[in-house]
């Protein structure tokens, strides 16, 4: 953490992957720490979040947010302090939300960004639990997946910031939680600590039947978070009005072409029609934003009470943010992975 | 329509159809009239439906109905006399709606059989704009497709039972309608009687680019009954928050093996994904039967004043029924399939 008073880091978009990123994708570059102009707030950032959805920002495709032009800072959420305000809404120490991306320092005209309580004791949680991924999993699973008492739910990415929450917040519905990750490590931890009834990793060959018996009732809610090959394995076992939250489909983040055939778009549509189930896809700010308070009254509570258990994977250094962020979208992280850039406090 | 007081025609499953069904996979036999017994009644079938999902039960493949098995009679929805009853809540003479299958006579326990009134005018609309295929269109477009003003709505298939009456009340509720058929006659008729605001030939080599520009705002609504091209066309013109309500895939009931590659399944998933849209599967009676009563106060107004229009393709004769049902799923009905089976009322 050399974070300097002096220069401003920045991580940025050296070259478009192809297929999965490699370390030449990113630039590590050094410039001047910008100037808050009127109505303008610094900001010096203290925690990285990494999310899977950036390497969707990687590629020059139209989707729901622009690309990342060559050349530009790596966008990304962030903890941060506001270190010069000519703002009237903040304050200089103020600790912050904000969307500041790869790098040491940022300007705001303060649109987005949102005041924590200085004093928070963890304040990473901001980018997790209590920030979009702990939204995420909370909204997905209570608004587009209904569960109910009895149902089994299955996530994949079991472990990570989103699907960890999702098991936990479905196992205080009374669902049955089958989680699917990427280690016995991982599988271990759902089960143990955050309390999943079941635990497979998809390594294993014979996942196919592990999920067939572990679900001996079938599937009532799918929290797709991966793609590929997990949902291969679960589509045969989707009950009836089985909802299928769709939040991140990391398995083909990196895919350069579609897979080779058949066909199987038809297949789906058919396992949907015959079996009445919904899939949705959804943007937790675009289509949740509005509900964050909503949210945070049955978060803070389980997260204060021990219910809802919350591992962070804390990289330290903006420097090894593009190593970080290649390993994410291979599963290396164990837990939500952020980045500490700077210090929470200067001295 | 030789219907004889002595005789009960059947038309059976004789082969299960490998691709699309061909007359030899039916089989039209002859038995003696069932009898009524305690609790029972015999019923006389007058109309018989014939719907693309009765495809579906011609395979021997699980599904949400259990297949027709090889000698048994095909099954339908029928409007029937009732001739005898043993039963209290029927008399002979009674009207009703029933599940009675392909064949001039059968009894039943009552279960499931609906009284209309006796003097009903047109006593084939209870299998069209007024029964299952009326439910079938107002649930999935009020409940799934959720239309709001000024939206645009597009729907397959645009003059079928369930089409036609989609767009009418898409149409009613202020969307723009545009229509998708397989002539340039059902075309023409979908705008001129329907109102819709325009209909494509999904026969003209252009469709995409005719498709992209009627819909210069994209697509809010795909009400699905095809599958296949169609919805290839479609796919790219969906807008963000789109709704896909999934009634029927009739382009692929005939399909023997999963189309050649690339695999698209992780494409619409990815679609999904990023533009956060619904697709929702759905069978109208298991869903919606407990709503028929909410859906009969829209629709009888509507038909009533004009505002819903309804055009039934009548076939004569349950010989002609085979025929006719092969003729459905190559399109060549127009309006609602129905074969009169035998006279409203006996001499």
């Amino acid at each position: 953490m050399n974070q300097n008073r002096n220069v401003n880091r920045q991580i940025t978009l050296n070259s478009r992957p192809h297929g999965a990123p490699t370390l030449s994708n990113f630039n590590l570059v050094e410039s001047a720490i910008p100037e808050a102009g009127e109505g303008e707030i610094l900001l010096r950032t203290i925690y990285l979040s990494l999310d899977p959805y950036m390497r969707g920002r990687m590629n020059d495709a139209k989707s729901y947010a622009p690309p990342v032009a060559l050349g530009e800072v790596m966008v990304g959420g962030s903890i941060c302090r506001v270190e010069v305000s000519n703002h009237q809404g903040f304050e200089q120490g103020d600790l912050v939300v904000a969307f500041s991306g790869w790098q040491d320092y940022s300007v705001s005209n303060g649109e987005g960004v949102i005041k924590l309580d200085s004093a928070m004791e963890n304040p990473s949680y901001g980018l997790g639990v209590l920030g979009m991924p702990g939204l995420t999993a909370y909204m997905g699973l209570m608004d587009i997946g209904q569960p109910k008492k009895g149902e089994t739910l299955v996530v994949a990415a079991a472990t990570g910031a989103v699907g960890s929450l999702v098991g936990q917040i479905g196992k205080l519905q009374g669902c049955k939680v089958v989680g699917i990750a990427g280690s016995k490590e991982k599988c271990d931890y759902a089960v143990r600590e955050l309390g999943f009834d079941a635990c497979l990793n998809h390594n294993d060959a014979d996942l196919e039947s592990q999920l067939a018996t572990v679900c001996s009732n079938g599937i009532d809610i799918y929290f797709e978070n991966v793609g590929g090959k997990v949902f291969n394995t679960v589509l045969p076992l989707l009950n009836s009005k089985a909802r299928v939250p769709l939040c991140g489909l990391i398995a083909q983040y990196n895919a350069t072409d579609l897979p080779e055939g058949p066909d199987r778009m038809g297949l789906l549509m058919g396992n949907l029609l015959v079996k009445r189930i919904k899939m949705q896809g959804f943007i937790v700010f675009d289509d949740y934003g509005h509900r964050y308070d909503e949210f945070q009254q049955a978060m803070v509570p389980w997260l204060m009470s021990g219910q809802i258990k919350y591992k962070e994977d804390k990289v330290s250094g903006l420097e090894n943010a593009s190593a970080a962020f290649i390993g994410l979208l291979q599963g290396e992280n164990f837990g939500k992975l952020v980045v500490q850039v700077g210090p929470e406090h200067l001295d």
